[in-house]
């Protein structure tokens, strides 16, 4: 038995795999947790659930704390489903303790909201390395459309760059703000007015709602978007479940404006070509670059020296690469050995 | 001239480094622009300016917005300048719409509360690569160390992995909290307990204020700090200066500490280490795998077997890394070429 078999007891990652297709939700849960902690065997899990891939439609949404986008998503999902559909929700959930409470909002939920059928929620957290989060959704996104569901909604706090960059694997982004967060607040920078395919004004039995629709009607006449779809803006009571109906439809609306015009296979090829450079170099430095740069990094010494101004490091770093290039290129047993 | 001369007009790098080195604000701001735009030629201004580095403290502030660490920063700041001390201040704004208007809460305070001698402000965006904001920190640092700076203090608002990164660079951390934004939104996660070495409550004459002191001390005596600095928990009315002295005074000892252990030049040394297997990484990616994996990456026709689930992305992720090791080892002259 494998180092994989051991950690799994009885369920091999296969057996897994053969469960989760069946249906099984608690195949489905315990495979996501050996994907996101990388267990011996999950590259071999991913490549066999990629080829019952390609399904699932990915809708995020984003928003600052207190905008009721988990609310809302709640409501969207519940409507998805009432149309027949199988929905999985992914709910970021930011390391950081300065989030207006998302985390333990998620939690809540979890139990009191969404106790149905076919509605599967994960929280996820962006604790870990960079780019760890954006590979973690990627990955856990891959196993909810194996697994048959139709629509993934992905909920982030729409700060930092990892959360950014989490959108970037949505097909339908929806941007909910409120009135009355102050107004400058939420002007809204342009990193999220271009990412965004319809807007939602929540909360829009508020004094403002009527102003922030137009604050976001004015940004567009600027006219910097320059695809033929024309993002919508929503106003939205998620609490009373007022406009979620009419948002379920343009989600639905642009994902056959993306089909009908062929851009959704070219998101997905730009998607996939990004994330095999991305693999590439992770897998490169990591296998490669790591264990043969090993001896030439940075002896207690050379730390000294460029503490006091001995050496700067930039000198250093080049001096690094010329000896990791001329090694490599010298023992290309090595390498094989440890590319493999 | 070169491409750098051009760019620059007049003013070649290194005029603007002697310019700053003697004084000029006008160059310091140029530099710090030069090099947060790559312009060429600024690794060599990197190189050089560093040796004029090593003296400057860094000061971190992070906390969620609403808890007026902004306004804390400034009177810090103030505090450490009538103690005879040069004040640098990086103010982080996050990209995002939603963080509670940091940015232009910055832009407000620069032009109104802070308008003295020997207070030098940048405001610096998570715009960009990952990884962008926190090198582009350190090198503006760097910058503010080499003009002459004695202390430098950096604000975010603390979401994101960026902002996170960003706080490794920092020697003392300073956690800012409110008492009244709700007590399950501020329950603290062990990343910012972790990295806190100073723990301030903002707005103390607000109810709740000694609730919230309690809470942080309870977690303290969970035990999870092993070091001998027992983090101190400071009351302050940054909008009164009340309470500013004092946590200037805690930061001082901090220093002090760190000093007198030999912390501080472990923790450089380690920072370092850090940053020079970072940019050994980036160099080998940006200047080696990047160009000679062009002619293995991903065609039309490729991209179409994986969306079409003929493929999977893992495996055509092998075979690439694969031809990128054989074709780095077959051609010796054409990676030095790429290499230099």
């Amino acid at each position: 038995m494998n180092r994989s078999g051991k950690i799994l007891g009885k369920s091999s990652p296969f057996k897994l795999v053969d469960e989760m297709l069946k249906g099984s939700v608690r195949a489905l849960s315990r495979l996501i947790t050996l994907i996101e902690d990388e267990t011996p065997g999950s590259s071999e899990v991913l490549k066999r659930i990629y080829y019952h891939s390609g399904n699932a439609y990915v809708v995020g949404l984003t928003g600052a704390p207190g905008t009721g986008k988990s609310t809302l998503m709640d409501h969207v999902a519940i409507e998805l489903k009432r149309q027949g559909f199988k929905i999985g929700i992914i709910a970021i959930d930011p390391s950081s303790p300065f989030t207006g409470g998302a985390f333990l909002g998620d939690r809540l939920r979890m139990t009191e909201t969404l106790n149905e059928d076919d509605i599967y929620i994960r929280s996820m957290s962006t604790r870990g390395n960079l780019g760890g989060l954006s590979v973690a959704t990627k990955n856990v996104i891959k196993i909810l459309d194996a697994f048959g569901k139709d629509f993934i909604l992905i909920e982030t706090v729409g700060t930092g760059q990892a959360e950014v960059d989490v959108m970037k694997e949505t097909e339908t982004t929806i941007v909910v703000s409120v009135p009355g967060l102050g107004d400058e607040i939420q002007i809204m920078k342009a990193g999220v007015m271009e990412i965004g395919d319809i807007f939602v004004v929540n909360k829009a039995d508020k004094n403002g709602a009527d102003r922030l629709v137009e604050e976001i009607e004015t940004i567009f006449r600027m006219g910097f978007r320059s695809e033929e779809w024309v993002p919508p803006i929503m106003k939205t009571v998620a609490t009373k479940r007022e406009g979620v109906t009419a948002l379920v439809e343009k989600i639905l609306n642009h994902r056959e404006y993306l089909i009908g015009k062929g851009l959704l296979r070219t998101k997905r090829m730009n998607r996939i070509q990004q994330e095999i450079l991305e693999m590439v170099n992770a897998k490169i430095i990591n296998e490669i670059i790591i264990p043969i740069r090993e001896p030439y990094i940075v002896s207690e010494k050379l730390l000294d020296d460029i503490v006091l101004r001995r050496k700067d490091p930039y000198s250093v770093t080049e001096e690094i690469v010329d000896n990791i290039i001329e090694a490599f290129q010298r023992s290309p047993k090595g390498v094989n050995q440890i590319g493999k």
